[in-house]
């Protein structure tokens, strides 16, 4: 916090104390029930106020999340103060041929470096730590999460050559982090990954909700349920906006306990006396694989781990006591073959048949250390993400014609989300009881549905806002709008290159994966301006060319007479030139192929 | 049939009526429910026989189907004799970008050409008809179908320029058509679209059951209930094989009732009241539309079509007498403007999602008849095919975000399968009692599971026949095998190319969309071996060049460096010399942005 600030803020606070009238709008004015880390200043000197007066105007800017999924990050900014929260990836869809992953865009946050207190990050996901390490690069500021997240966060550091060079902070549930004029609490959440926190934002204007992703999980399996006394609490003090994820908002009832996959478990360890058992899972979700772990050790099976990313995630939890292993449980893949199959369990990744990973080797017959057979009991314990189904069937058909029993999808429920399904959702609305509600996390089809429940559940409908990345949403603690916009978007990374792949390139690779390419090479005398070699053309993943010389031939000719035809002045005019041979080669191609492949023409001066 | 095997055939039936025995395998002897289209020759001549008897050999070839969705084709073989049945395209993979769509290998049927009677085709979806101008452009020989499938084949025909070239021959349900020593009766059967048969093929070996695609609807929008009684029939009489459609083997229970929809389709235009109708359903499915228009008329709305298939589709059902339209219910789409918006149905095309179908192009705001605003509800009446979700999602959400009410997927059952689940397939097996048993249209998983519900059901495990392929499964009414192979595979179109596109074009297509294209060029001037010109990089789908002037800049001195370093000898092998480059640039490359672009060297002699 700079010099500025402090005097500025102080001025705030007093304008906002001035006035105390009736609120029917509560909000919470201390943090009695959370330990700041950092001390608190302002927010200690704030008391009730009514809706009616307008107060410091706290800005919510998404920059991912919305209209897509993945690569979830939030802005909040109060004054001179901003902090972010999550900062995700997504995955490329298939117009982004060759990309590796896609991160927000972060110019807005450059270029406001000097205002930024932190990033705080609400659970271990890609979706919510994926693009952190991009940011720190360019941005490096603290960041606070749970001990797991912290842990998560500090493998992908390492990768990236940046571990030791930034701050990371621990936070505990119920704990609260100040962000210069804001303070953000965290709140223990249940999700598919262990240490997930919902965030209680702190802010002049009133107190904002944010979810992260979460679902209502009972009987979870550290036994932590979600902290629903801390959102009724806030509810009942009063929550000026509620921002909750709508992954599962399409979905009726209630998402079903993790424990019910551990009863699944056991049932198919039952059924698979006497083969081998394989199980694939999302190397995050550490709680199935504890629950793979206890089926083990109740059915005496000595287990294996497989794939590079469930190797690492499991020594993270080991190491911080998320996952419980009894010793000498855990046996060396290079082992394996020392035991009897009906005595062992292989955890491997790709549940999403993704290309290289360890299971989808397996079903292809290309890994080293493991040969499927009929003597194989294979789980997959996941749902395929959309866009992936077609790769977790043709590992599923794999598995299954070298003879093994394969048990996936619906099947005798291996899977169940880890986000909230309506019910749930109508829950989070009812513990905040918001003013304002901003349903995130999903596409269009999604928020438009948590609207919906939202609506029905009496907030009134000028008061959700289905926002857009990009946009700033502004609220005083009376009003909320979009007010402005800044630059959001998608960042492309492949390979060392973020942001180099754009919108040109991207059209050149999809032209270029649709009908190939050809090339002319012709040489000019310059002096002469002569054709002293070529046209010559080349083709790649247009025609396989041995089978096609008379279309080539016939090109060839083509670019003769075309050239031939030329003036004196045409041939001085090498992009005029260039477009010549272009335009007759293209028409020429496409009337007798109906293809449309790239031309390049190539004009050598000599 | 030619005139050697007019004499060879009465030899076979001579030696099958020779021996009578005990039958506890029965197998129907005669035509006498079916009026054959050509009449029948040896089929009349044979009797009761024993499965202890060795007969006449039969082949059942598949060309398409098995371990995959479409394309679906198999050939029956006896003797000198060959049919095919159905001819379907499937469409590409993510690993085939630029295909149009691919067809079986007809290589097996070409090289047999003199031995081909004709084509059966059981209905008229793409999968089944899709290939068959293109089989008939190699192997022109007489189309056997119902009315309505030879009036969509038409259509197929007239596209290619084939239209009155070929022989088209409607055949009427419990019909028979003679293919050489073999006959196929055609069978009713419920699906999802009008017209659907399976196929009983008496051959000398004894009947084989070919269910096509069926559901058993006993509540059809044509009131023509599956001929369950005719199945029955055969498999009392005996039925050698049965080859039944696997689609939907993984779903327990019951494919609902067409019906069911169209009581959706009243509730819905109910609640859409004040508001214009727009519907998205598969073209080719005619009992929809036909609901479709029943709701309109008494709703009181005018109904307008788009999208080409849907016009092609509906034109051709309302001639043929498949489609029951009210005169003036249909209103010419540049007339809408002219009724109020709830007066009117649109009915349409892109119920996939399909880029350039009419309900994508309404939802990204670029149809030049129609405008999405809150004042429409929007029916999408499909579900998406396994790899369309995500372009049906955003089809759905970019209409829900111009303010449209949209109604998908599972939401008010507006959608049912076409397709049996597993207690019609088991009722399919029970009526036929086939000996042998092989699951047909499906993946693998498909196929495994169908095995399994056949095997729980009392047939023999080794009865059963999960085949791939280009198998030959031989049986002679005893035994039953895979006795050789034929080619089989994909044939893809892309374009007016039939084939041209292989596995090296898919190879050079994939590369170019992964990481782009960088030519390098460079002239030599022969007779000196001296660098007259370069060298010169050209770039697409790489980076983009502007902002990496310094990585070209670079690019270009280490291939300086290369060159120079060549000796003489090297410079004169261009073969080398194009090697070194494309080494030492992809080294260099690689290195800096862990990319590997395409890398053509082109050395130009002057």
């Amino acid at each position: 916090m700079n010099e500025k600030e402090k005097t500025k803020r102080p001025r705030q606070t007093a304008i906002t104390n001035s006035v105390i009238q009736k609120r029917p709008y509560k909000r919470r004015t201390t943090l009695e029930n959370s330990d700041a880390v950092v001390t608190e200043t302002q927010t200690k000197t704030r008391s009730r106020q009514s809706r009616e007066v307008k107060r410091t105007a706290v800005k919510i800017i998404p920059l991912g999340g919305l209209n897509e999924i993945g690569k979830n990050m939030t802005v909040f900014e109060c004054s001179n103060d901003m902090f972010i929260l999550d900062c995700g990836l997504s995955f490329p869809d298939a117009d982004m041929p060759g990309v590796d992953i896609v991160i927000p865009d972060f110019a807005y946050v450059e270029r406001n470096r000097e205002k930024v207190r932190g990033v705080v990050i609400t659970h271990g996901h890609e979706d919510h730590i994926g693009g952190l390490a991009y940011l720190l690069k360019k941005v490096n500021v603290p960041v606070y999460a749970t001990r797991l997240t912290i842990g998560l966060i500090e493998g992908k550091l390492k990768e990236q050559g940046l571990f030791g060079k930034v701050s990371l902070n621990v936070v505990e549930p119920r704990k609260t982090v100040k962000m210069g004029c804001m303070a953000v609490e965290f709140i223990k959440v249940n999700h598919s990954i262990p240490d997930s926190v919902g965030m209680a934002i702190h802010t002049p204007a009133g107190v904002i909700v944010h979810t992260g992703d979460f679902k209502v999980d009972y009987t979870p399996i550290d036994g932590k349920i979600i902290d629903l006394a801390r959102f009724g609490e806030l509810g009942s003090k009063g929550v000026l906006a509620l921002m909750s994820e709508s992954t599962n908002a399409e979905r009726p009832g209630y998402t079903h306990s993790e424990k019910t996959v551990g009863e699944s478990f056991d049932k198919l360890f039952q059924k698979a006396e006497g083969k081998r058992i394989i199980i694939a899972t999302f190397s995050s979700n550490i709680h199935r694989v504890q629950q793979i772990i206890n089926s083990a050790v109740k059915y005496g099976r000595k287990v294996a781990i497989f794939g590079r990313s469930m190797v690492n995630v499991m020594n993270t939890a080991i190491e911080l006591g998320y996952l419980n292993v009894p010793e000498n449980l855990i046996i060396d893949i290079e082992m394996i073959n020392n035991y009897e199959s009906e005595k062992i369990v292989l955890i491997t990744t790709g549940s999403q048949g993704e290309p290289m990973s360890a299971l989808t080797r397996m079903a292809m017959n290309d890994h080293n250390k493991v040969n499927i057979t009929p003597m194989d009991f294979i789980i997959i314990s996941a749902t395929p993400i959309p866009g992936n189904e077609k790769y977790v069937t043709r590992v599923v058909n794999e598995l299954m014609k070298s003879g093994a029993e394969v048990v996936y999808e619906a099947m005798y429920e291996v899977h169940v989300s880890g986000h909230a399904c309506q019910e749930e959702l109508k829950l989070m609305i009812s513990l905040t009881r918001p003013k304002f509600f901003i349903p995130i996390h999903g596409e269009y089809k999604h928020l438009k549905k948590h609207s919906d429940l939202a609506l029905q559940m009496g907030i009134p409908k000028e008061n959700i806002f289905i926002a857009e990345i990009g946009n700033v949403i502004e609220t005083d603690g009376v009003k909320m709008g979009v007010v402005s916009q800044v630059p959001a978007g998608r960042t492309l990374v492949d390979g060392l290159g973020v942001g180099d792949v754009g919108s040109i390139v991207l059209r050149d690779r999809k032209h270029l994966a649709q009908d190939g390419l050809i090339i002319i090479v012709i040489g000019i005398e310059r002096s002469s301006n002569e054709i002293v070699a070529g046209p010559d053309i080349i083709s790649r993943g247009f025609v396989y060319v041995r089978e096609s010389e008379e279309l080539i031939i016939s090109a060839k000719n083509l670019l003769l007479n075309t050239l031939s035809n030329c003036s004196y002045a045409e041939m001085r005019e090498w992009n005029t030139l260039k477009g010549k041979m272009r335009d007759a080669l293209s028409d020429y191609i496409y009337q007798k192929t109906k293809r449309s492949p790239m031309i390049l023409p190539i004009i050598m001066e000599t």
